[in-house]
């Protein structure tokens, strides 16, 4: 029986980015279908009955959440020639602890600056620093993981389609305070499955915008 | 060269006892050092830069950090007799997801009961609500993984022996509302690895009332 993938998501989502990324470098065909989060569908209610959030991987029938969970799940179901993971357990464990660190810190952080009246200032110098700590670990590498885009490359480069979100609203410019990362994330978009992932940062803003009735 | 292996721990931490439980299910000898938070060891401040948070764990020198990846790691480092987490992805997958909502969930909850003003009765009724949740994915199974104990009982038991503090300031009677999750717990305490990583759960309590000035 052929796999039957289908990916529950939303166009605008940093975390479906991931997935579909991960999906794309392991070349899994699979059916994308966009939900409406004002109306979610019986079958993300249903395939995600805990948080009721997309993205969801729908593998034969089976549902996989969080974004996270289905990279590990998508690099262990489809070894295939490049793994996202390093194989080493200590690299395996570094990779899970960067992954980690932009899941409690980017988004929440991030979210302050646009979706809370009030605190745009601290948050972004709050982002800016959590950016850095990113670009130090980073470093001088070419992605996070070395020479070969991975797992912490894939946590993080969908933010960047949000720079725009959080330049605008938190009145601060990313790339100037953070070159280095802006130039791992133009290397990231040079590859097929990121460039395919990520929207336009103007189409994000955009949306934002109408989404806080501010356009 | 034979294995160093250190923890930097808190004896009451419901994370420290996940590393703690999973260093004894695989056997592996390792050197435990209390640290005192009011005071973070200089091992601590350089092992875990980016948090400065125990549990840490030091292995030849090397820093794991967050302890649920301290569990994978001592997983994948000594795979030894026993897995704590399933060899199927697909199973994997659902006990990340677990240990995700475990992380995600209970303890931001369960804090607000005896670390926020005001907030008891909403917190508490919240953190039944939780605990319900994961004794109908726990269902009629002997551990959440089925048979055998592993990552999603570690990623859960350490919280049991904080359940006193949660009754006392919450007002409540987990083991009344919970009848199901309690008789697992102590299935899990039968274990000598669990038995030996929890402290009693009125040791916890005097704890924290001295911590917040109650005694």
């Amino acid at each position: 029986m052929a796999d039957e993938v289908i990916l529950l998501d939303l166009w605008a989502s940093m975390f479906g980015m991931r997935t579909r990324i991960a999906l794309a470098e392991k070349k899994v065909k699979y059916e994308y279908r966009e939900e409406d989060l004002e109306n979610k569908s019986s079958l993300l209610l249903e395939m995600n009955p805990v948080h009721k959030k997309i993205p969801v991987l729908i593998h034969n029938g089976k549902p996989v959440c969080e974004s996270l969970i289905q990279v590990e799940y998508i690099d262990e179901t489809w070894p295939g020639e490049t793994s996202l993971l390093p194989s080493d357990p200590y690299q395996r464990a570094h990779a899970r602890f960067w992954g980690d660190f932009i899941d409690k810190k980017v988004n929440v952080t991030a979210r302050r600056i646009w979706a809370t009246k009030g605190e745009e200032k601290e948050a972004s110098s709050e982002l800016i620093e959590i950016l850095k700590t990113l670009e130090a670990e980073l470093g001088d590498k070419r992605y996070f993981g070395g020479e070969t885009f991975g797992y912490v490359d894939i946590a993080l480069i969908g933010f960047y389609s949000w720079f725009g979100v959080y330049d605008k609203f938190g009145n601060i410019s990313i790339e100037s305070e953070c070159s280095k990362l802006i130039a791992w994330a133009k290397r990231c978009m040079q590859r097929e499955s990121v460039a395919k992932a990520l929207p336009e940062t103007e189409k994000v803003t955009t949306f934002i915008s109408q989404c806080l009735g501010l356009e």
